[in-house]
């Protein structure tokens, strides 16, 4: 075994095997890994993370891109021109999805792989479709330990695509380590931008399409600005930027990443790169206990014993809700 | 024991008389026993508990409104006013407030009492500032139980205030049956009331200040009206109507009121009055739950031990988070 896979060895053979590969940067290994984390089966989950533990020292290299719009407002194009971009460059480009419209719309972003068929064809990309719908928390999880093989396997940007439906920024945001949200160069977008508390995560604020109309874009722009000052800067050392840039005539699109760079180096000049990394695991550590205590809580027999009827009672006023919390939280813990 | 006070024998004699006080309409007694439920020693929490259960059966019979609006939009205006009216109409009237910027900003919503003078003098009228700061989660706790026991003294309408600073609104909406959110008749405001998302849950608008400038009010409202038609429609039975009125020159008050009766018997009507108040008593149990669950986790010593170490190593990227989640569910499940 090389001396990268140390470490391989308290996997199941198959598993160190497909861990090996993966470092080695075989796609059908990474793949293969990806689907793994994105199995409901308990015995799958395991192995998944049993691997990504395996393969943590590999990880934690790569520049982590979230990239955020509603539908419609270009970001495959946007991706596939930056990445065409990255690769000539000489950068490695893996680009997920964090999807959770994809079982309410039948699959939308990135499921239709023909949408970045330049990029897709390259050598030294890696595209993988959202994993089809289910809970934004299960997503969220897939998607960290997606992002964590794709570094392993030597990919040193990974972009996370996802889709402008509220909760699923902040989760993006969670996870990487600045936000580029894409907007439309019309009037009202911004009321739609604020309303979604996007503004709030977002790094770096793009008008794409900025070619179809320059005075609407301007005017976007200018409103963007205004609607960024209502919000809470993220930090004391970075105003998010307001950009405009076309995909689809490729004008603008690497003053975006300029300043996507220019943003790393200034969070890492104030020590808040790692910071928000470290804050970032820890967060995701806590939100896996919670969701575990309460796994663990459901399937205790004495609570389920005792809930129909306190259920019943609450719902019609017959208990407290905090009495019966009380009574179930006593029961959990006699067990 | 009067018959009224049934039930109260299971508490301490000294609890079990401040109960029979509080059904007798006596002021001291309710203002005691809500200091209880605002007490963060354990055993006050318990014995608070205990009362609110005691009193189960005298609580629900109120309307509960909650009242929200930014700093200046004139809320104890608003809010002595319209007591007025109801109280010359014969309805008992508590007010309550939910201030999670009073750590903050030095005690701000009726702390200071004479802001409500003329309300606060009258007979029938209960008027209790925000206990001082706090989580948000505790502050709604204690708020919950305070209402149950103004329902129990005989309050027919309780009045939640609360600040509007993001997430307090959606905690009062969940603990009220009508959200009434006042908004200042300026431009700009509109997107202020977007970006907290307080629209959403929001069931009545209102531009209070009208007078000041008809204009200005007239335009707000058009541009509220429209924001409102961004935002999901909480019920399909009623739009959130947009209404004006002066809390100062006592203009509009009654038709705010009428529209929350209005909202009152529709919802009724629909069968989503009980139905919201049996969501909100749910989701009530299940966030007491989730808190304790956390609460025995923390205190546990096996987790105690074992956690310095692992945060440590998460913070670093020594260890994958959800594996070190792992360990220490294991080990708090081994207890």
């Amino acid at each position: 075994m090389p001396e990268t896979c140390a470490g391989l060895g308290v996997l199941p053979a198959g598993d160190a095997a497909m861990a090996a590969g993966l470092l080695a940067g075989d796609l059908r290994s990474l793949a293969k890994a990806i689907s793994l984390t994105e199995s409901r089966r308990p015995d799958h989950r395991l192995r998944a993370q049993a691997m990504v533990d395996a393969l943590l020292g590999h990880t934690g290299k790569a520049l982590r891109v979230g990239i955020s719009g509603v539908p419609g407002v270009g970001k495959s194009s946007f991706i596939e021109t930056l990445g065409l971009h990255l690769l000539a460059a000489g950068h490695r480009v893996a680009v997920l999805a964090l999807d959770p419209s994809s079982l309410l719309a039948g699959g939308s972003i990135l499921g239709d792989k023909t949408r970045m068929e330049q990029l897709s064809r390259q050598d030294g990309a890696f595209i993988r479709p959202s994993p089809a719908g289910g809970a934004l928390g299960g997503l969220a999880a897939h998607s960290r330990e997606a992002l964590l093989l794709c570094e392993a396997a030597g990919y040193d940007i990974v972009l996370v695509e996802t889709v402008g439906v509220g909760q699923s920024e902040a989760t993006v945001a969670s996870m990487t380590d600045v936000l580029v949200l894409l907007q439309l160069p019309n009037a009202g977008d911004e009321l739609q931008a604020l309303k979604k508390g996007v503004l709030e995560v977002a790094d770096i604020v793009v008008c794409n399409k900025a070619d179809l109309d320059a005075g609407a874009a301007a005017l976007a722009s200018e409103q963007l600005r205004a609607a960024l000052h209502l919000v809470r800067p993220r930090s004391p050392h970075w105003t998010p930027p307001v950009l405009q840039c076309s995909a689809r005539a490729d004008t603008g699109i690497l003053e975006v990443w300029q300043a996507v760079c220019r943003y790393r180096d200034t969070m890492r000049a104030a020590g808040e790169f790692d910071q928000r990394r470290r804050l970032q695991a820890l967060a995701w550590m806590w939100q896996t206990i919670e969701h575990g205590l309460r796994r663990c809580f459901d399937a205790d027999p004495a609570v389920q014993d005792a809930l129909p009827p306190l259920l019943d009672q609450v719902a019609h006023g017959g208990m407290a809700p905090v009495a019966a919390a009380n009574r179930l939280l006593q029961r959990f813990q006699r067990r």
